[in-house]
Formats: C-alpha cells, sequence, structure tokens
C-alpha cells in the first residue's frame, strides 16, 4: 500500500466545480464506470470531464452559474490525504431503507481495509442520532468478517433514522472518536446533514473529510444517471403487478390498484409499467390528472370497460394527485385533519363512482412499499453499489469532502453537495421518456380516447 | 376404459353419512391419501372408515346427532353412473382467489379425460354468475391442452365471482347446455349455494352431480385437515415477515406490523409465526386481546423495549380485535360508519401512544394479503390440489352428489355439504396448537410478564 | 423454570421400545404433533401410543421383535434429569446439507435457553471431525442473539463432515468439556456414529445423553413421516422442472432431464414429478427400468413423439437405474472404473440412440442438486424443524439418550436409534402411492403403450 | 396512423454506414435511449449520430474501413416504406435461450398493431426450420391477445432451432407467405443467416424487410452496450452463488466451483462475480490460466487455505482454460476423443491434487445454465426488450433492412449486419473491468501472492 505518498501539508480538501482530479490511469485499482454492459470503464483520464450531452441540465447549470459544470472524476490518486496507519473511518445510513445500503457498507470497509490497510471503522447506529451521545447508541467495530455476507440481506445492519441532529454534538462526537473520514449514506436531507456538519468542522478547523453515498430509491437526485437500489427495486415491483394482474383478472371488471413508492418524482411507476407490460394506467406526480370529466380517471377507466376487456391493472406513484386529495379534507374524532393515502383515496372514489353508476367493478389495492425496498441489491445493482463505495473511499483518502460520489454521464464522478441538492429529478411530461411509458401503456387512449384499439 | 360398468337405473346417488363406499383397492387409479411426506396411501381399504381421533369432533357431532360420524372414503369406484360417453361437465370457481385454484381445474379436466375419457368439459366465468345468461359470459371449452401450462400461474383461468345468484335461472343452464356433473370450487358460501343448486336439481328430478372442492385460504373448514393453497400461503409468508424483521431493525424502536388473512381463525398467522421465528406477537380472532392495561398490547410493546431490544416484529389476522374496533366508531362525510381495519387501527394506537408518553416508535405496515393469495401452489400443496381433483371426478362419475372431496384424518373422503358448513375450524386457546404458537414467539412474556428472558 | 423436580438418582435414561413416557398434558409447553393443517397436536396423552396404522411396518416388526413396537411419546416431562443450572450442552451437524438445518440448531439454543435456562451451548464445527482435538475447530459458544437469524440461511452454521471418527477420542472431548447433552443433526451414518458415542459413554458409565434429530432430505427413514427439509426441498423443484420445460418446449423434440436427489428411494423425484405436472416420466431407484426393448425408456420416448408432442420432461432420481450403468463400466486413463452418472448416462444414450434412427433430439440436463439442499426451511417445514428441535431439548433433559425425535402416524415420538436405522424407507412399486405417481405422468402410456392419450 | 406517407419507389432500403437516418424528434413514438436510469432518451437529433467515445472501436473501425464508422438512429421515420394495408410481417427466434425473447416478440406484435395498423403476423417454429415447409411445422398466427401474458414465461412460445437451412426454400416460403417483413432474434449464426436471406431476396428482387435484434446472453456483440437478457441473466446468477458459497462453509476446506455461461467471452462470469461478492476466483476465456506452478489454479487454492479461511467460491466460464484440457485428450470406448467440461475437467484436477498430497477438499460443483437462461426478463431489462423491438419496427417499416436494431453509445442504433458479426466483444485483460474484477475477487492475492490480505 506504500504506493501512496501522504500529502502532509494539503491547502484545500474541499473541491471546488473547478477541481481537476488527479485519477491514475495506471493504477490497479482505477475507478470504473459503471455501463450496464461490456463497456464498463474507459473514461477514467485524469482530465476534467466536460459533460455535455444532456442539455437541458446544461442549460439549467450555465444560466443558474454563468458556467458550464464540471466535475471531478473520481477514481484514486497518486497522493493521498489521510496516512492509513492513523486513519478512523465511520459510517453513517440514514432515511429510509433501500435495496444495497449494506453492499454499500461491506464495499467501504472491504476498500478501507484491504485497498488501504485502515484498521479502526466505526459503524453508527441509527442514522445521524447514533453520533449524539445521549440516545446511548455506542457505534460497532466493522471489519471484512464482520461484513462478509450482509450483502445477502436487506436493510442497514446499522440501522437509520431520519431527522436532524444537534449539529456541534455530532462534530463533538467525532472530534472525542478521533474519527477523520465520516461516510454519510443517505438522500437529500442527510447531505443537507453533512453540509452543516461540515460548516461546523470547517470553523473548528479539522481535518475531516465527509464524503456521501446519494440513497435515493425514487432515483431522484440530479447529476446522478442511476442511484443505488433503483434497479433492484423496478425488478421487485414485477411480481407485485403480475399479481394485480392475476387478481384483476380472477373478478369480472376487476381492477389491481398497486401504489408505488416516489414522492416528488414517478420513476419507480414509470419504470415498472414498462418492465411488466400488464400495466394499463401510470399515474406519476409530474402528470397531473383528475378524477371527473371526459379525460378523468373514472372515464378512462369506462372507456377501458368498452374496449370489451374485464380487468385492468392501474400504478399510482406515492406523490401522484396530491392536489385531488386536498379539496377533499377529511377530518379525525378530534377534529384533525387526516392526510389520506392517494391510493386508499381511488379505491374509494373509483368504487363510490362505480356504486353510482351501478357498474359492478372490484378494486384490488396493493401497497407493496416496504416489501420492495427491504430486499438485497442483486445484478448490476450491487456492483453499482460497490463501484460507488470504493469511490467513496478513493475520495474521502484524498483529502476531498462536502462532496458525494455518483455514476454521471456513464462515468464515476464527485459532485459538490450543493449541486447534488439543489432540486429533484423529475420525469419530463414531454418528453421521450414518458413518450416510452405512454406508448408501453398506451393510456392516452383510456384518458383521451386517442387512436382506436 | 372400459372397466367400469355404467349403472342404468341408481337408486339415489346423494349418499348419507352412512353410505358405505366401493372402493376399488386394486384399481391403477386407486384413491391416495395425503400424508404430507412417504406414507402416501395405505388407508383406502372399501371399507367404511371410522374417524376417531379428533375427540372434540366427535363428541360435538355425537351430541348433535346421536350418533358417530362415518365418512365415505374417496376413490374410484366398481361401477359408475354417469356414462362417459355422454358425460358433460361443467369447473366453476367461486369467491376470492387461493393459491392452487388452476391446478384443481387442470387436475378435473385431466381425469375426465384421461381416466374417464370424458371430452364435454366447460368452464364457467366469473363464478355462480356465469350460470345465469343475462350477464353475458359465455362458458369456454376446456381440454388438456388448454390447461396444461395453467398450474403455473396464480389465480383462476375461470374468473370468479361472490355472492349468490337466481337459483332456478342456473340450473336452467344447467339444463339446457345438458350438464350431468358441476364442480364448485369455493368456501362455505359456494357450498351452500351448492346445496340451494342440488335442491333445485332434485324438484325437477334431474341427474346432475354436484361436487365441491373446498377451497379456503383460512383452512378453516370443518372436516378438513388441510385446505389447498394454505400451504403455499403460509410459505409466501415467510419474506414478508423478513422484510417486516428488516424494517424493524432498521429503525430505533421500529415495529413491523403484518396483517395476515384470516376473518375468523388465525390460522395463516399461527403458521407464518411458527414458519419464521421473527415475531414476537401473534394476535388471532380466537385470543382476544386489549390494547390498554397491564395486560394490555401496549404494555406488551413496553415490556419488549424493557428487555433492551430495539425491534418487534406483530403479525396480526385480519379478524383479530374487531371487538376493539367496534367501540371507535368511525363515521364518514356523510354519516356512515366506517369499517376499520384492525392494521390501520393498530398503527394509529400505537403510534398515538407512544406520541403520547414521549416514546419515539416507528411503526412499518404490511399487507400483503393479495400477494400472498395471487400465487401458484407449489410443493405438496400442488398434489393435494390434484388429488382432491381426481376425487371429486370419480365422486362424480359414480352419481355422487351434493358433497365436497376431502382429506380427514389422513384418509380421503366425501364430506356431505351440510355437514362442511355447519361452523368454522378455530384455533383453541386453551389446546397444544396455540401453545405451540405461544412457546415459538413468547408472548405470554410480554403480555403477562411471565418468565424472565 | 423451577417446576421441574431434578432427579438425583435415575436408573435408567437409555428407554426402551416398552417405555412409558410422562408426558404432562397440562404444560404450557406441551409436545405438539405436525399435523400440517389445522388439528396439529391433540395426541399427547401420557400414555403410551400403540402406533398400529402402518400396518407392514407393524407386520416387520412383529416378525423381527416378536412384539409390537410401541414408542414412547415426545413432550416435556414432569421430573428432569440433568439439572439445568448445570447442564452443558453441545450441538454438531454431520452429513451433507439439507434445508432447515438452521433451524434446527436456533430451535435446540431457544428452548434450552429459554425452556430449561441452559446457558452453556456449544456447537461442534464440521460434524464429528470437530469433536476430534487434533483436527483444531474449536466449538463456537450459541446463545439465542447468536442464532436469531440463522433460520434465514440455508447450510449449516456449524459446518459439517461425513464418516467416522475415533469413539474414544470424541468421548474424550465429552468429558473434558464437561458436556452432559450431545444433539446430533444427522443421517442414518450420524446415528450409527451416535450408538457407538452411546456405548463408549456408558462403558465409561458417563451422564451424557444423546439425542438425534434425523436429518434425510430423501425423507426415507423409517419411523418417520416426514423428515424436516423434505418439504421445502420439493418445493423448490417447481422452478427447475419448469426450466426444464421451457427448454423442452424451446426446442423440436426437446427432453428436459431433470435429476434429482435420492439415491436410494426416490421419494424427491416423485413428489416433485406430482407437485409440477410437466413431467412424463419419472425414473427412480425402486422401479427398475431398460433402455432399450419395447417397454424401454427410448421407446417411451419415441412413444412421446408418436403422440405429436414435441416436448418431454424426465426426471430421474440419481440413484435409479445403476443396474444399466454397472453394465459399462468406464476407467480412467489410471485404469481406474469411473462411476458414472445417471444423467449424464441418460443423456449420451438417448442421443445415441436417436442420432443412430436420424431422428433429431435436444437434451437439455439440470442437475440443481446442491440448489435444492442449500435453501432455508421455509412453511411448516420450518415449524417442523422447530417442533423437531423442542421436542430433542425436553427428551435430553428428561435424561433420554440413544434416540432420535420424529414425527410417526402424526404424533412426536422418540425412536431408539438401532430401530431408526433398521433400513431405509423405499416407495412400494406396487402401493398407492407410485400408482399416484403414474396416474400424475401417465407414464404407463409411453413405457407399455397402455390406454390411448 | 395516417401521419406517414407510403413511399411508392423507395430507390433502396439496405441503408449504408453513410445513412442519415430521418428520425422525427416529434413524433410521439420517438424512440427513447435505454441509460439504466432517469435520462433515458433524449439523443433522438434526427442527425447522424458520431460515435466517438469507445476509441478501441474507433481505431479499429478506421483501420478497417478508412473512415469514422457513423450509424443511423432507430426511430420512427417520416416517411415509411411498407404500407400497413397490404403489410405481412414474420417472426422467427434462432439458437439458445436467453431471458426476454418472449418480451421481444410481445413488442414486435404490439407495436406492428397498434403503431402502425399491421394485422397479419406470423409466428415461424423453432427459426429458420420452420421456414422450409418439409419440416412441417406451420407458423402461429400472432395478434395482442396471443402475446398478452407471454412476458411473464421464460423461452421463447415459437420454439427455436441452431443452424442453417437451405437459403433458396426459406425464401421460397417467404415468397409464398406474401411476408414483406422478417424479424429475426438470434446470435451470430441467426445474423449470418439473415445476412444470406437478404442477398437471396436481392437476387430476386423482392421488397423484404430482414431486421434483426440481437440476441446473445454472454453480452459479447459489437456495437452492442448491453444485449437484451444479460442484465436478468447476471441478477439470476445471485442465488447459485449464494448456493455455493453455503455449501463451501458447509464442509471443511470446502469449494464452491459455479460454471457460468461464456464461450468465446467472461461478462457474465464476471459480472456474476461482482454482483455477489462471495467470489474468490473467477476464470474467464479472455484471461488463461494453468492449473500448477507457483501461479496455477492450484498454488491460488493453497493460499486461500493458507489465510486461515476454510471455504472458497470459485466461478468459471465454460470456454475459460480450454487450452488445457486440450492436452488431456480423453477417449471413449469406441476410441472417440470426449469433449471434457472444463467444470469437470477442474473437479477431477482439483480432487486429484489435493487426494495426492493428503489435504481434504471438498468440491461441490454446479452448472446452472439451462435455469439462468430460461427465466423471463426482469426490471429494466424488460424495458430493453420491448425498445429494441418498438424500433425493430419502425426500422422495417421504413424499409431498412440487412440491419440490427442496437443501444450503443446510449443510443438505439441501427447496426448493419456485416458489422455486427464482424468478431466477437471480449473482456480487456488490461483495462479497467477486469481490473474491477479482480479488484472484487482480489484473485491477484491467492494468484500471484500479491499484498497480504
Amino acid at each position: 500500500m506504500g504506493f501512496r505518498e501522504v500529502i502532509e501539508h494539503p491547502d484545500r480538501y474541499d473541491f471546488d466545480v473547478e477541481t481537476v482530479g488527479e485519477c491514475l490511469l495506471d493504477s490497479p485499482l482505477a475507478a470504473t464506470s459503471m455501463r450496464v454492459a461490456g463497456k464498463a470503464g474507459g473514461y477514467v483520464n485524469g482530465q476534467r470531464v466536460l459533460l455535455t450531452r444532456d442539455e437541458a441540465v446544461l442549460k439549467e447549470h450555465f444560466a443558474r452559474y454563468g458556467k458550464t459544470p464540471s466535475l471531478e472524476l473520481a477514481g484514486p490518486h497518486a497522493k493521498i490525504y489521510h496516512d492509513p496507519m492513523w486513519a478512523r473511518a465511520a459510517i453513517v445510513t440514514c432515511g429510509g431503507l433501500c435495496p444495497g445500503l449494506n453492499n454499500v457498507i461491506k464495499g467501504l470497509v472491504r476498500s478501507l481495509w484491504f485497498d488501504y490497510g485502515v484498521r479502526t471503522i466505526y459503524g453508527i447506529r441509527y442514522g445521524y442520532l447514533g453520533l449524539v451521545p445521549g440516545f446511548h447508541h455506542p457505534p460497532i467495530q466493522l471489519d471484512p468478517d464482520v461484513v462478509d455476507d450482509i450483502h445477502e440481506i436487506g436493510g442497514t445492519i446499522l440501522g437509520s433514522s431520519r431527522g436532524e441532529q444537534d449539529v456541534k454534538a455530532m462534530v463533538d462526537t467525532l472530534q472525542r472518536m478521533n474519527i477523520n473520514m465520516l461516510f454519510t449514506i443517505g438522500g437529500d436531507g442527510t447531505l443537507r446533514g453533512a453540509q452543516k456538519i461540515v460548516e461546523e468542522i470547517k470553523a473548528r478547523n479539522l481535518a475531516i473529510s465527509v464524503v456521501g453515498v446519494p440513497k435515493t430509491v425514487d432515483n431522484d437526485l440530479q447529476f446522478i444517471d442511476r442511484s443505488f437500489g433503483f434497479e433492484t427495486a423496478v425488478y421487485e415491483t414485477f411480481d407485485v403487478l403480475s399479481s394485480a394482474h392475476i387478481e384483476a383478472k380472477g373478478a369480472h371488471n376487476g381492477i389491481g390498484l398497486v401504489k408505488l413508492m416516489g414522492r416528488d418524482s414517478g420513476f419507480i411507476a414509470a419504470y415498472a409499467s414498462m418492465a411488466n407490460t400488464v400495466v394499463n394506467l401510470c399515474l406519476v406526480p409530474e402528470v397531473p390528472f383528475t378524477l371527473d370529466g371526459e379525460n378523468g380517471l373514472l372515464r378512462a377507466i369506462e372507456r377501458r370497460w368498452a374496449t370489451g376487456k374485464t380487468h385492468m391493472v392501474i400504478v399510482v406513484a406515492e406523490g401522484a394527485g396530491q392536489e385531488l386529495i386536498a379539496g377533499e379534507e377529511k377530518r379525525d374524532a378530534s377534529g384533525n385533519v387526516l392526510k389520506k393515502d392517494i391510493g386508499e383515496f381511488l379505491v374509494s372514489r373509483i368504487n363510490a363512482h362505480f356504486a353510482a353508476i351501478g357498474k359492478e367493478v372490484h378494486v384490488k389495492y396493493f401497497d407493496p412499499s416496504y416489501s420492495i425496498r427491504s430486499v438485497p441489491a442483486h445484478g448490476t445493482d450491487a456492483i453499482l453499489c460497490n463501484l460507488l463505495a470504493v469511490n467513496a473511499v478513493h475520495a474521502a483518502m484524498a483529502g476531498r469532502t462536502n462532496c458525494i460520489v455518483s455514476q454521471w454521464d456513464d462515468a464515476p464522478v464527485l459532485v459538490p453537495c450543493r449541486m447534488a441538492t439543489i432540486e429533484r429529478k423529475k420525469i419530463d411530461p414531454d418528453g421521450p421518456f414518458w413518450q416510452a411509458v405512454l406508448s408501453s401503456t398506451r393510456q392516452n387512449y383510456y384518458f383521451h380516447g386517442e387512436a382506436s384499439e
């Protein structure tokens, strides 16, 4: 492991969008890009990467910053900042479960241990909460044997939690434990928390790298082609959609209604609908719909029956149609507003509508979210987890901080936290991706009577 | 197929509990009992079977009828009633989906076709509704090629429906189609419907056998050791309980709450809890519980936390704790009483309780029912489907009617419909089965503080 | 745990077939029988059980011993032999993997710990080999936390090995470790090893109970209705048979040939063939077949093609047709006889035959054995594992030794090792079970041209 | 469907590498690229796409052709060649099974039917063989109802075959059936066959488009980023590798040896090894290895034992190490050379070696190939199948021929058959992809003693 010279006095470790990486092409540990097939790798060239292909993102970035974004390529460096002999790492998982959390933990531990020789690795319990001593959750020590089989199990061996914690208390803990690398695995809330931790670290002038592995089962973070866990989640939706299809066909005018994850963006719902082509309607947050009227959902269902078909499968993202429910405020016995679920809302409205017009329908409602997100990552998704973890370790060892690791435009890159958290990625209702969904479901026929079947 | 002589003038085809079967021991098609392992078969002896082992059932039967029940053994007969050359069979599936419906259909078709040479077999669409012409669902014709692969798919290729239909209209249809064998696959509602059809058939003096294959995923019919689909359903609960466990461990004081099928009896919940030993509390309809108080559910959860554990899995049958909800009547905007779900009820009450006492808990709720019941039958459960189907065909061909096929006390028997529908089987809270559940979950410790862990 | 009085001076702890158990009906831990559905339990009555139903077994036993076998019912006893405060248990797994090994280990540990308060439980590594110090595999200590999740993973956390070890060295180890209960999980070789250990223990006059949990994925031990792991193994064969069907249909005259476990008996092959009704021929050790001739396998395949079908699925137990291969001795370069695999043998012979007659066939060969036996137990099979484990603990605590726990005739019993190892259970080619297989596959048509399709 | 004007007299329909496509950006059916996450689509711009990123391919192409390759973007065209009212399509599947075949068939049928209104679609049985009347396999007619559920089933509903057929006879059949679009789903042999069919079509001056959907579960065709079925195949290897791990740990010095598909390239083996990080050695055709010597496989296994580990998982692609076996010619009784399997070869050599040095090892051999390739496509892999199918229909309708559809550099393109079949894609042993495999398995330590663990 002696090929890396430890830099004694780095002048900075918070890289900028202008930073040029110093990736080592010849390293046996060279970062590889995650092309899903054959061509994995190939773009690690020690040069600044100008990412030019997603024009909408580029234009927006230019409008905002007056310059084209360039991101540092991830990968091993010729010189590292932290001395492996003295390095002490901590790993924390935050927010909801997602396939691959344990793969990322395993990848971090193995890369720290085998690639760099780091021997002190802590697992923080229950998210940021575990960094606050008052909650009494002591960290656990991790090594390759402890993590050897965890990639076969869903969830996170560390536990997780949501929400913010006292920043000073957390940095006190890092300082007390002599941590100099903190790996945060979490979503945008986690990244915002990480940014606050970085500010406090800077204020105290500490040498602690904070590197994030972005987690969003909804796959809706900017500057991330594909987030870990997403592919597995889509894969797992297959069986529940088949069940919905079977239930729908089991009854006359049966409707299998499946709610899938996706609070602000409907990527899982959209991918799932294209991956199992039993879906007739796919409802996502980005594409508003109405219940009533000639182009409303209820009319769409009637158009389905009018084709002579007696079964139907509808997929709805959890964040779809929220504006419809807002208009239907419900209160509990104490007068509190009840937040109603779009899935249950649609069940009751579809039932009410067809009861009113005297038409028999049978709605079978599926809400499989927890079952989908608690499985272990498989296939290329599992490989992605490991590559992100390895690149996070390379970044932290080289003294990078306040950044996340990502695959963007098929290249492994480091993205500053502040860029990643600007806003969520969404489906463009006018773009070709949504057109492909429409082409697969043919739902424009049902919603708008377009074309004849 | 000529070894069976067609009886020209049978004096009766509605057998009585006193009936002695005429099973052929030497037949290559001898019925086999469904011992789960090795010893399958062995009890087909051409004699009346005196079923003596389940003493509680025997006593109750004796008290009710003044005699010990004896059931005709199922199996092929030396003489058959219907002439295969002229026989026309119809198959109907009713009620909710259950693993194995398609296996039973396939088994019926293959046995009619290959064992007896029956060539006209109709599949009635959407339950009893398909027997009423006004609904316009013409039957489909079935043969071995049509059903060849259906055992690999869940649900029923015929569709199903619930509820009663006009008996006269249905028998009119049977008569018009010249059906002389009707196979009804369904639960106790279906069997009561079958009894009414039989009465109308008798009133018209028609020669139509009506034989039921009892379907109850809850496994709660009398005189049935094990109903088809049950084993597969229990098997399928494994993964969702593991997911609940992973979600529970993923959060601090996480509770994985899983609602499973079981309106009147908790067999699925109980078996599932023993089959995946991650379950800490199993709640079933037969064992009432309270929320509050020293022995209430909320205190039980607190006792779990008091042991130092920070996660918990609770299984609740859908029919459990209904008396608790009755006391919490809720109404919708129109003033109608809302039937509240025990699962959601527990979620809200657990959350409310711990919010009130300022203790953090995270309830993750799973409602996988449709996904569990829409899978195809596997393993010995699939074998059971086929054996029931074959025995139903033997019974109908021999002129039996108004009965169901069953495995009882490890023997294949015919049970009169009126016996099977007397009342549902339930878990005996004082019996050894429930003790085994308690031993597996150790929930008496949580509910009653019994013993120390 | 104080309700059991420790017996100070037991006069014997090697029970005899005449032994009367002292099971406690009122115990909250009453043993329950493993009826697959509803009626679990009910036969624990503190009386000697006369097992009368399997007449063939009874007759043979009578002929051999001059008396009818009676077996002690398993379950908790009013008085126990070993003092839980001083008890030290050891668990060992031997032979090939089988679904449910880890469930049994978990069940043993939990019952020892929670039911009796035993706090010293060793896991012996790699079978009997781990009891011989020279192999340097120190035991691991087990407690409920260590085994909490192991039931979700196939295999055995202890490792396993085959073959005999030095008996004196093993008993030396038990003595040195102050073990007074040894639980052996293994097949007939393991049980014979256990008997030798018991003899050495007796010779040394030690108070060590040796209780076996019989393991045979082939389900072919005597006095055992159903062995743990069998149901899961059958369940797991479903997908591979469907794959074989798909491959067979993917080619013209495609033959999916699947070799399944079963050295001396064909129960897995037979059950699998009935559970997934895509199988056209099922070949087992108990039913010899020939390759050539009018009733040979090759002619059977030709009869299949003659029906107009262009695909076929054949299941062969690994022990089937060994007599055919014996006649085709092959030797390696060194002149050693090569034991040829029945699966590969059939592939080559089928290919050779059809090549010779100029008929195209495409044989797709599947050998999934390891994949089937390395899964975790599910469903009622998992429940069985736990019940066997609990009853093994009851037996050992009560001072029983030289016996195994079993479900026989639906009752939990203790079977002396010498009875269990007399000979293997086999399929009776003339019995109703094999008739049911023939009825499902309809292979008599292919082999013998019986009946027309 | 009227927005496309039918071109009456196209001057050519065999596009050249210089061809500029006329893709319609504004079409609701615009082709979308298959970025695995979020950014799907975006590159359909009606311009020639200059694919510049894979430098090795570019250099080789330039060296060969003296120009940079440019490929026509796939997608709908403003003008189409075939009149949908008169169009008659045929679909054929050739070669071995692969996940997703039925998805592609379904996608072709639905796009022809719904996007273009083509009403005559034939499914050719058993590959090219079904185009030769002498084999008596009449085609089946396909429509959306026939293919509705086939995506849930592995294999191909059409059947398949390998090998060449008489070109004149096949084109006679196409002509006799008035086919004007032939879709061939198959590998490089199929594409070479398609090229011959095209030549014969040209010679006869027929207007028949021949468009291929390239199938290679090994993912080793040129100009194809990712072939359909590959992702699913990798996903499916997860469980068998876990089984191998469990079996290896179940025995002392246990070796789980898994042979995976990959005759000429080791992509499945390599991806599988990274996706389930239980693999210690990954052997592929592109990286030769020896058995003996300091850097041989046997020494590598010994180095594993020397670390104190007592289990090991080895993955071997079926085409790896062929040069080793060549040197070990074996003959059968008749003197014929036996082609020995690398998997069985390694089993026997590993066993022989360790038997010779008196060290116990237990090799558990897995050969799951057929089980892996006969599953249905899931997740994004299923989406890819559909997109390829849709683009194949667009290409054929626009009069393109002698080409395949592909995703290359994240764009949907048409690749001339002659480019796709130049040579197979292989792993570059010096590239970053293989480095990533080495980093995951850490096998250089075992093979070369590099670094200490």
